[in-house]
């Protein structure tokens, strides 16, 4: 099973691969009589330019790469990645572009992805996912000359173009609603620490509780996994049997968590503990997601088009790609929807 | 902004386009220290061999393709996907194997979409998702000599190697369950007509019914998606209103849904309708997923491991572009987990 080479084709006409070569790229050195001969057999055979030759002409990979660096397994936990690639796909299957995709263990293994996709031709262009406070990536793509989108705060994309969305002006409209309702003890379920969003969430969010006159805030990290949320949110809501440090003797009203799943799962959680959401706990998610709306109550959530992100980053690399001058692109931010999730504490 | 090229290094090295060819590729015709200065260069401008000259001298592309014939909007919609993709990646990402994403408009445009891959040397083999009926892909593919996974039953599958389970006895398992509960009036709200699996599906549960005794099953085929599944359930659960042909004007006390987003919206359906599940209705979703159990009260669900799936389906794939003999592989059916959404009848 082997696609079809210069080499069937040289043993197929009788001739040598450098005639079939000639012939194939009408160069001379055959005749005319042997080159419509070679080119018959080609199309016989189903040959074609192979990928790379037709890059060293100039034509394009037609395809753009994504590397991610999560674990296999929690690509599917979120509906995030499959909303942001359909985004994704939805520029580039009109164009009959494909999306290479890869899940990579690390930074360096993911720059030498891209390193050898890049210069093996097999793609024009690559977005880059979970910018990370002094990402690595950054200088490194810079330096190959891959034009890139990356999807994340300008801040940490360097000079590389970025497609983003001002995340902590969603921070602080979630806690100045939550302070308006009363609470006071408000958590935070974060995702993984290090990755730019959740840096600048963090920050917003300890500066809008300052704002708002309210006790220094607690924030538990996690890999946004749904048993991560569940553990986190039972650490929270019984304080005195808490590990982590820092929690405060007092249970919170309210809990912000950094994705659906994680929402979802503290839901449950607060469910087995018999509270009444909101009464006893009010919840917000971030993102919102068919998850966030199939549950009950319906959490209140931040809301952004994670695939119009997705459309619109695929849009900006294309536009890279084709020389064209492309700009960073700040995208709407998250708003919060409110649903049946969050109200009054019962305190108040 | 381009890749590195054989005619860069040739300026710089002040030496013709044919002497850094043969250099690079060890031949003879330059001298060594000529040959040892070209290679410098091409190390030092970051050259690599092309995808398409690495393929003409075997090397393999280290991609596998797979195209999505659905609407890219649908893709997030649900976590099926992702979850294969997951499986599919924990096979691939540790040899550092691509994966080739596309979504396509058609089964013609996806059979030349293979052709293009395959021919430019693009990817190694590809796997074959939603089956249909006298699939025109199948012949196609087998054809092309491309290595081929299908994901699907062998009876539509042709002579491709498939990797499948059988629907049909999860179907049949699902259906003994509910009318050993007492149900008489059992739905089904299907997926996509026209797909292997799904007319599987149908077989197997008109036979589970006339087995069990039961009249004559009504069955609305959808797109897959939630809002289908919601007005597919209003139809079902209001009969008067109904304009889908052959609905008994009796109200089923029973749906079995082919996923688990369109189960959600058809628990959301009957709790708008004040209906109490299970005792009014008893709901079954295909696919487990973190959506089943999220909602209240969790839902009876057909389980099976979606992410072995798609990594026994990219093992088998991988082991058929090393030019090993595979055969086809039956994965274990979906099983049924019954949770609080079944129960008995209120009539039994």
């Amino acid at each position: 099973m082997k696609r079809p080479t210069i080499a069937d084709i040289a043993r197929r006409a009788g001739v040598s691969k450098v005639a079939v070569s000639y012939a194939l790229n009408d160069q001379p050195g055959v005749s005319v009589q042997t080159r419509v001969r070679i080119k018959a057999i080609a199309e016989e055979v189903g040959w074609r330019p192979s990928s790379a030759a037709r890059a060293l002409n100039g034509a394009r990979a037609r395809a753009v790469g994504l590397a991610v660096c999560r674990p296999a397994r929690t690509l599917s936990v979120e509906p995030f990645f499959m909303e942001l690639i359909s985004g994704i796909e939805s520029v580039l299957a009109p164009r009959s572009i494909a999306l290479m995709l890869q899940t990579v263990a690390g930074q360096n293994e993911e720059i030498e992805l891209y390193r050898r996709w890049w210069g093996e031709g097999r793609v024009d262009g690559a977005l880059l996912v979970d910018l990370r406070d002094d990402d690595t990536r950054v200088p490194a793509l810079a330096a190959l000359e891959l034009p890139v989108v990356a999807l994340g705060p300008p801040q940490a994309a360097g000079g590389l173009t970025a497609v983003w969305s001002d995340d902590g002006a969603s921070v602080l409209e979630t806690v100045a609603y939550l302070a308006a309702l009363g609470h006071r003890h408000i958590a935070r379920v974060a995702g993984l620490p290090g990755l730019a969003h959740t840096t600048v969430r963090d920050t917003a969010f300890a500066a809008g509780c300052r704002t708002a006159g309210l006790p220094e805030p607690v924030v538990v990290h996690t890999d946004y996994s749904g048993d991560e949320g569940a553990r986190a949110t039972r650490r929270l809501l019984a304080p005195e049997i808490s590990t982590v440090p820092g929690i405060s003797d007092r249970r919170p009203s309210a809990i912000v968590y950094d994705n659906d799943i994680m929402a979802v799962a503290g839901l449950s959680v607060a469910q087995e503990l018999h509270l009444d959401v909101p009464r006893d706990l009010s919840l917000v998610a971030w993102d919102d997601s068919p998850f966030t709306r199939a549950v009950r109550p319906q959490l209140s959530a931040l809301t952004r088009d994670i695939a119009a992100y997705g459309a619109c980053a695929a849009r900006t690399l294309l536009a890279s790609v084709d020389d064209e001058r492309v700009e960073s692109i700040q995208i709407a931010p998250a708003r919060l929807v409110p649903r049946a999730s969050t109200g009054l504490p019962r305190s108040a």
